[in-house]
């Protein structure tokens, strides 16, 4: 069994907007994903969401607000619930979600991962 | 809705061995912990349970092997595997894991937290 360095991995690939996974539990998986510019709204109909900045700072915007995420902050973003995840620099997040969770959520475009990569 | 800044809620509590939660997210956990010194052999039968180092160092005890954990390392313990967490000194800890996971699994002694607070 292997433990997994967050930042060795993080190191590992450059894309954009393209989460990895690192490990898997309960039917969850964890991702890695760097972040710059603005993403898609969407939103997971059955799954919370879970962010968590690793290096640098976001904001997820809701419909409601916009939640400003600095290194070692975290947000659960609740099932239905939409969301634009937005990045002015490179970003670098842990990701926590359902097996089952699409990125893009409930929209299918150019922008949705559907293999995603084991790294 | 709320963001968590994980280096403040750690500043809340001082004691070790008393996991707290910090959110919720798809029937689990997030919580944080301070652990120093030796814990006792353990297991979950139905959870697989995440440590995340936030800071300083540790060491997962497994039959087979010693699992060293630095700050950005993770590691997933699958459920049914026996361990024992030890720290030679104080550090700080994110775990995940499902709601259902008590903190010395199989075993029940005066180590066991049966109400976790919310913090």
């Amino acid at each position: 069994m292997e433990k997994i360095n967050v930042y060795e991995k993080l190191g590992t690939f450059n894309d954009f907007w393209s989460p990895k996974i690192i490990g898997e539990m309960n039917e969850s998986y964890v991702k890695l994903v760097k972040l710059k510019g603005e993403f898609v709204w969407h939103l997971h109909e059955n799954e919370d969401e879970m962010f968590m900045v690793i290096k640098g700072k976001m904001v997820i915007k809701l419909r409601t607000e916009d939640i400003v995420l600095n290194q070692g902050e975290l947000f659960i973003i609740p099932r239905g619930v939409e969301h634009m995840p937005v990045a002015e620099d490179e970003v670098h997040v842990m990701l926590i979600e359902p097996k089952t969770t699409l990125n893009t959520g409930n929209i299918k475009n150019e922008r949705t991962v559907e293999n995603l990569e084991i790294i």
